[in-house]
């Protein structure tokens, strides 16, 4: 885990505050819930393997009195770990902000207004094994909207990612799929319960060629007929409305299977009004439909979203998509949201790479009065504090240490004015103030707020 | 353990966005640590209550294999909870910032520029009793400045107090005490080791009264001299230099007992000094010496402060104090700070209790476009894309619901302006508005930015 110095925690911000600005013009408000949540709300939710990454909190007081620890151990003395710690452990640390917002969302049902939209900026945690780019503690800043069905709310998120890193200077590439059509895809192969097996393959394509893609899925048992429907749709080519003319045809019951899949056509159903949308609304960043896009495939029911950078390589930066269901494990059916995770520590990593921070994002304090001594000191503090009520950050040196000291000062924290004020000024009613970078040194009346102000350039 | 709802949560990023801005104005600047440090870190740092109180989180994978539970048994059962939590556990949660702020400055002090000005606004974590106004989870706001000695840091804190509850609009009294002047008491008394005893009770005047204070010192085993001296010093009045000057008198010899305490001069010199810097800087705040203020007892060595809200009843809402040797248990001694920690969830009560949060705060979305089908949708989209392109916020209904339907919404969510733009518009090229609340109605062109966004009043 880590610990976040003044310079990145400037950095996270400005990613934080740019984020949250986009979100707040589309009219998602923020909400926060406890880091830890009853384990009941989490285990079984991310798969056996998001079950181990779960950090468990120990119940306080004394949780070991009572318990039978010989009733949770093996004859070669191993303990059942998972259910031993469900013994001594009623809470979890919150593993993602779906989870928690679907808790919330059923919840809250009465108090909330929707189609809800919301966004969570919060850490979660996970007991990984620690690697470069992978965290214990990190952010998530997700967005989501629940209660509308409307192929409306897919294209504010591509808005929400298109405004997000324009605004970022992050040339990135989105990818849109639609998991019905996966599911499709399987039904016409006439392999329904392969999706994540054909899915995953397709994925691969790129890397290892079509004639390995079609050998592993004929590993997997699929059918001749099976394989030549996925050369048919790896075949595909043109244009968006290209290929959705030719799915469709496929999904009609013209593929080699001859199979329909009502599934798979209501999926290309729901592409072809979020591109229609895309393209009326106007949107600058590259959107393409990407039939191998394979996230999620455990729990979205629609749209799939990802967000690749192309100027930087790291894997996906952004990423999201439909869930008919989220809070129906929690007690409330019907219930469809969809929903995007911007990845705050991946997008940190590519702005730093192509060092696209904004220039002074460090610089917090405008001016330094030099420590000239007590009675000096006491002269310039009606001016600092009068500066400081029009919101200009300004430090008096606190001791009246060597100038040389207090120049290093401003020159680790990168402050770009300073004002010494002795004796003579102090007997003159004025302040010298010195422009550090230009070397232009200017003396105004000590009740000249407006030329200071000005002079420091705010 | 709580849900932020979005309109508390737009309460609470007031008070924050309020804090901070004010931190940023004395160059102040950001830094966040980890939610779980190692529970070497923690322990011993709180005393025994709050060893108890630290949520420990249990060690991934297996901790169990391997543990001799027996060992941690007595007789008739009972385990030592805190040395087999110990065994289990690495990790506990935060507990306060500032024993992480500690942690980090010895951590990091080659990287740091001293004098260090930081501030942290993270939660705290604490396996308290939930009751009302505590929570197991809260944040809080804490500000220091390490690495110098001068009053001129004490003085900062006091501003700082002084611009963020007035920013806030709440009227506060800020009590000023001195660790130093505890111990000069305590030492005149003939009783050095006697401090805590004689401040808690000293605490209690304005509730027991002169007599029981004194019957409680004496039965703390205090002579009658001691007695006679506690009593000089409850009797003394008028202003802060009237007080000093009585206060160094005792200290210097002339107290009932004739004991000098060289420690409890310094400690007058130091009030000395600040309430001059206050007196110079001009504060709004009423600042008070207050000598029987005794917070933070084993930590705090020179400035004591506290802040009490003055039109609501609720207990302190900020305090703080100086630590010579808060490093000194990592390691790196001779590191004097000084620092005040809000707490935003009392202050969250007091601005909710006298109705002191800003309007308009809830109101997240300026404008919303009705839904009257997906024609029209399509185009009003570019006019919704570029007024979000300005920072304006703006919803479009996202399904062609019942008009009455879409107005309710606008009424849950307060959004003043609602956009409805049927065939007739679409044809004409216009966009009309509605203001909800003057019920006002006007018709712009649709590339007509400027008009509209100066109709929104933004």
């Amino acid at each position: 885990m880590r610990d976040f110095s003044q310079q990145e925690m400037a950095e996270r911000n400005y990613i934080f505050d740019t984020i949250k600005s986009v979100f707040r013009t589309f009219g998602y408000a923020q909400i926060e819930t406890p880091s830890m949540e009853n384990l009941s709300t989490l285990l079984g939710k991310y798969g056996d393997e998001g079950d181990k990454l779960l950090f468990r909190v120990l119940n306080s007081g004394d949780p070991f009195t009572g318990v039978d620890f010989g009733a949770f151990r093996s004859e070669d003395g191993v303990y059942n770990a998972p259910l031993l710690s469900k013994q001594l452990c009623d809470k979890g640390l919150r593993y993602d902000l779906t989870v928690p917002f679907a808790r919330y969302v059923v919840q809250h049902q009465n108090e909330i207004s929707f189609p809800f939209k919301r966004f969570q900026i919060q850490p979660v945690w996970r007991a990984d094994r620690p690697q470069k780019g992978r965290y214990r503690e990190f952010y998530q800043c997700d967005v989501d909207v629940i209660g509308s069905r409307s192929q409306l709310n897919e294209l504010e998120l591509v808005q929400i990612v298109d405004a997000v890193f324009g605004k970022l200077g992050i040339r990135v590439a989105l990818k849109i799929n639609n998991r019905k059509v996966l599911t499709g895809l399987a039904e016409i192969c006439g392999a329904p319960d392969k999706v994540v097996d054909i899915t995953v393959a397709i994925d691969k394509l790129d890397k290892i060629g079509l004639e390995a893609v079609l050998a592993e899925i004929r590993e997997k048992g699929l059918s001749d007929s099976a394989i030549a429907v996925v050369e048919q749709i790896l075949a595909l080519s043109g244009s968006v409305t290209e290929k959705l003319v030719a799915m469709r045809s496929l999904f009609g019951g013209a593929s080699a299977s001859g199979i329909v899949s009502e599934t798979g056509l209501r999926g290309l159903d729901e592409l072809e009004e979020l591109f229609g949308l895309i393209s009326a609304a106007g949107v600058s960043v590259p959107v393409e439909m990407d039939l191998s896009l394979a996230r999620g495939l455990n729990y979205y029911t629609g749209a799939i979203f990802e967000v690749k950078a192309l100027d930087w390589e790291i894997g996906s930066i952004s990423g999201g998509g439909r869930y008919d269901n989220l809070t129906g494990i929690f007690g409330l059916p019907d219930m469809s949201g969809v929903g995007i995770s911007f990845g705050a520590d991946r997008i940190y990593d590519v702005l730093k790479g192509l060092d696209k921070f904004p220039a002074g994002l460090r610089s917090t304090t405008t001016l330094l009065f030099a420590n000239m001594g007590a009675e000096e000191v006491r002269y310039v503090l009606p001016v600092a504090a009068a500066l400081r009520s029009r919101g200009i950050s300004v430090e008096i040196y606190p001791e009246s240490s060597k100038l040389k000291k207090q120049f290093d000062h401003c020159d680790r924290k990168s402050i770009p004015f300073l004002s010494i004020c002795g004796a003579d000024e102090a007997a003159a009613g004025t302040v010298q103030i010195k422009n550090l970078a230009s070397g232009e040194q200017r003396v105004f009346a000590k009740d000249d707020l407006d030329g200071i102000v000005c002079f420091l350039g705010k």
